[in-house]
């Protein structure tokens, strides 16, 4: 952790959006549970099928990362203690922590704010600086910041230039910086070839795109179930309702179709064809920092029987983001140490458009993940 | 099909049940499957990956069984075309042939009406009969009664008495017979040690128990996915409102009991440990044929969050049940042919309360079944 | 009945939409309650707070009406009991009665298919010859055809041209044929100023708009229990899945602003100010017949303790909207008879935008609507 | 307030089980209203229908009661605060005011501690200490403590002798006390034929029984809609899941048995015949103070349309509770000042079982209220 500056082997995990209330929620649970605070629940590396004691443990990972906000992780986290998120207990737990990070905090970028190519140097300059500092072996750069609008024409993205979508030059900053790169949020910059490119001469590994957390996490468990039954899926619909910060940027209609895009596709692909229904994502301010899923789910059974499902998810998607992050940053460090490089489509299991996989079953991603961190090795 | 009595090879299948709802729908559909006029839909044994196409045919099944009931087929049927259960134009297409099976029905036996040691040797004649009658090269006996009280001391059921269930009546017959047995209801009867030996002496094959048909299935296939992601289950309710038929035999507590054992074992397995909750089976007569499940599951996420799911399912148990019945024929058939003998525990992806098998999750099972039909030939 | 032609004192029931799924239903199921072939269940007009004896029976109300639709009223009929909206008895019954009542069926008016001021005179022509011909005291005309979409302009709608929306046309026409008038559908007519000043000058009783059958009526008999607990409702979320004609029309979302503006109104007049929270209306075409309406209602308890409901309404909208026609052609039909005119706010019990009326609360509407029809005598 | 002690006319507030949930919630509420720390929120007396300024403010309530339990309110108050039933600020902010009130409660009676008589004597003697010490106009005597189990031959007693329910011995003592008295709890004590003379003799008012908080508030809110609409009940199915408190009484099939009739009963007699369905109470230990309740409504349409309506209501008993029994200790104790006496059917609308009224409809209990507050005047 920060606060316990040691000079062996750590590893560094930097947040495009460290004062959002995901990377705010993993740095006071990563400390919660380190400090046998709170259980283990929700972290997969902590599953013995991970093999946890190969991995980065908790303890050793130090925190930093970009942020366009100037409001700080502690009274992120006040706020979050506030919405039920995390229990203030573990916030007052972890306050001199939470100031240790946020002091780690760099301003990020901003569409228009700098010529790309130079905030490119600088970003990157930012991480190397931290690793230097703290004298880690490497850094993983996690993208948590907001959902980012779908690009026109993402073929056409061939050079570093202005018109690059703002997650593609984080990304291209931590190639640029050495450090692999988890792209987490609904943002299309790791299929740009710009992008693309330069992870591949960089030899370092990535994976992404966008955290399975909750209503998809549901399909891809459930959506398999009735191929394997036979069973005809007529229809689904898909309401999300959402409170506060991501709702706010899902009001955005641009940014919304980012993640409906997502959304669709694995159970499109699980099914072998395109199941019809309206899939909706609003904003409903009053829910804070919950979320609310409703599925209705139409199928046919023998001769034609017509059946439903109905599924309604009451989760907090900070809560169930913050410990998949945990477990990407720990488990992309070991594969670089392991000298792995390119698209980890092993991580399916992790996101909602993986880059590199087309499996979206959840119970074979499982089985991908565990095959894969086997042969890892340690 | 009884109708077109032919000398080739053909298969028989025998309803413990013949005149209920599972095993009238069973005939009507695979009369409109095979005659084209309803899809495929929900029968499993028909998706590429169990190669169909080595198993015995639709058409080629002819149907037989027995059942206490005085209730004609044909009438049966228009009683689940006006329940919504099956298209009255299936039924109208089937009038003939439900009539030429009905003719192959013979009287069931209820506890008491007969010493059991007798009841065995004329239950297995009319298989024998059955089978001798139509050239049939086997007959596959599938037990679709009605849910059975469990028995106060299965391993006190050593010998062949008067105190056996009426399922194990039916098992010893069919091994008598010659017959592969299928228990697709809730019932002890494949776990008491008499049947045990008499179906290892057979050197037949034998699955059950307990067909899993609508909210054992929804559990099967999330259950893991909590698992999987370490999400830790606190509670797990379930609500089962039932109409007519099974709603009334599960009014009696006693076989109610049977039911919720079979259903609460599952979850319980997937997850390692008890998950507590309520479960009810409610008769609410005017479902009539159908089924409506509630599930409510809390579950806590990282530090402890707390969160839920809830699942409506609502469906038709005859036309859930149905196809699978088929499935479990149509396999069972073909490990026959291919000399297996013993439990088939590779065939647990249909059952609740598998014989021979510890595998709850339905992917895994999936995966077993698909190598294990691959590994029959064919 | 059109099948016996009496000359005794009998009402006409003439339909804007009479081959649609509503007003076939409401042909349907007029004939079979006659005939003591179904209950009375869901005809207001048949409690006994509304006197059914002072009102035209059923077995004496007239049927015919307009429709652009070609397809016949037994063909639709045929397709509700395909589609599990009527029994199929009830149709093979009814028959020859719709077949006589398709016989009154008129070619109704499509926007811009002939001059409005043509129009008007030549529907008028078919509503008074209908009355001639089977001698009726009375014509009540009811218009159920698609929901129409919102006036950009209404108040400016003041003189007869071809601009006038095809609901105004059709109101236009009643009031120049002397008979009252009624609109079930959402439709912006009964507002615009040259209808308004039609009706006035004819003297006739009229009402609407747009039927309250489904998730608007659980509103009015739900938000009033929070405002009298003082709960503080925070938000109010409403998805409308629709299938077949309704849903196709409200695809086009012109015409669904016209269905959730008069949805919205009644919720912020029971609570007195705007309650937040997206509604949606969404074609999903397997749906068929029926409707599945789920709402999700966030409200604050005691010192601002967060609470939910959660309401899953599954329908069948012809079948709600039908016995409503019914009652409204009786009630208005007597209130002509006792000499009334103007709009009828006591009605407001039956519509989701009651003209004339502010009271949107249920309970409060259906004591308006029984005085209203205890004053009306006989 | 009791940390305010004036001589002006104040109103004491005695309740039995005054170290539960639901009365240290009423205590930290009214408190927190009163200093204007939170909302109004939820409290029926503060709207103007109910014209609170002629009601015993809340800052002018002073609060003490009985209690089995040695736990202190501040404690269980924070346990309330860490359940999420009230704000921990609030109870930051009450602190010294819930001490003061614990050191105003007394020990209560359990059954067999002490004989009937001499308990009726003690327990009275505090409520009048209580009244003289505080120089209080009045005490209104509150029941909330758990469910009592329901009285096998409730018209046999008619003396005070030691098989009295504990509920009865309360009800003695308010009346012995000269106190009114208001049962909130599931107690047949309102009935038994000696309560009964007692409270007739002290020509006091009163008023009960079952506070109506939430699956029966809406089911009196929402049955008459059915009614009024003539839609056919079929069934209604009622599933509650309870944690702590409560649901642990509730285990007790006995004390279930008392609420579930409560529950019933209401529907039944707005629809006016037996609605069949299944009506469970069961424990989930996890859900702490929060409460999940699930109906399944299934009614006929026209025709015999088979329709559903699910309900889920998600809330929190005691918030629920608190402001009913704030509500009702101003109402019955304007009743007292006002010199009415017997029991307060008016009352109804805050009651599953309400004492002297028959009316259960929300819509006229609300109107019946609001017209019996205007003719008390003030």
């Amino acid at each position: 952790m920060n606060t316990t500056p040691e000079v062996t082997a750590r590893t560094g995990v930097w947040f495009v959006g460290a004062r959002g209330s995901v990377a705010t929620t993993a740095v006071v649970g990563a400390h919660a549970v380190a400090h046998g605070l709170a259980p283990t629940t929700a972290l997969v590396t902590e599953l013995p099928e991970l093999r946890p004691d190969g991995l980065p443990p908790l303890s050793e990972l130090v925190f930093g990362g970009h942020d366009v906000s100037p409001q700080s992780l502690p009274k992120r986290a006040e706020e979050l203690a506030a919405g039920g998120v995390v229990p203030p207990a573990h916030v007052d737990a972890t306050r001199a922590h939470l100031e240790a990070v946020d002091a780690e905090v760099r301003p990020g970028h901003a569409t228009g704010s700098a010529p790309v190519a130079e905030a490119v140097e600088r970003l990157a300059a930012d991480i190397t600086d931290f690793r230097d500092r703290h004298h880690l072996d490497r850094v993983v750069v996690v993208d948590v910041a907001s959902t980012q609008p779908p690009v026109p024409d993402p073929d056409a993205m061939t050079t570093v230039d202005d018109a690059l979508p703002v997650g593609a030059v984080y990304a291209l900053a931590a190639f640029r910086a050495g450090a692999p790169f988890v792209s987490f949020t609904p943002s299309p910059c790791l299929r740009l070839p710009v992008v693309v490119e330069a992870a591949r001469r960089s030899g370092l590994p990535w994976a992404g795109c966008d955290g399975k957390t909750g209503e998809t996490l549901l399909k891809s468990a459930l959506a398999p179930m009735f191929v394997m039954r036979s069973l005809a899926l007529r229809s689904w619909t898909s309401v999300n309702l959402l409170g506060g910060g991501d709702g706010a940027t899902l009001a955005d209609p641009e940014a919304a179709r980012s993640k409906t895009v997502a959304k669709r596709s694995g159970l499109d692909a699980i099914v072998g064809r395109a199941v019809p229904g309206p899939m909706h994502i609003d904003q409903v301010e009053d829910l804070g920092e919950w979320k609310t899923a409703w599925d209705h789910v139409r199928f046919d059974g023998f001769l034609g029987t017509r059946m439903t499902l109905q599924l309604t998810w009451e989760g907090c998607d900070s809560a169930l983001a913050a410990p998949l992050v945990l477990d990407l940053a720990r488990l992309v460090a070991a594969a670089h140490a392991a000298g792995r490089s390119g698209p980890l489509p092993e991580l399916a299991f992790f996101f909602k458009d993986p880059v590199g996989a087309t499996e979206h079953r959840l119970a074979q991603q499982w089985d991908d993940l565990v095959a894969w961190r086997a042969g890892l090795g340690a």
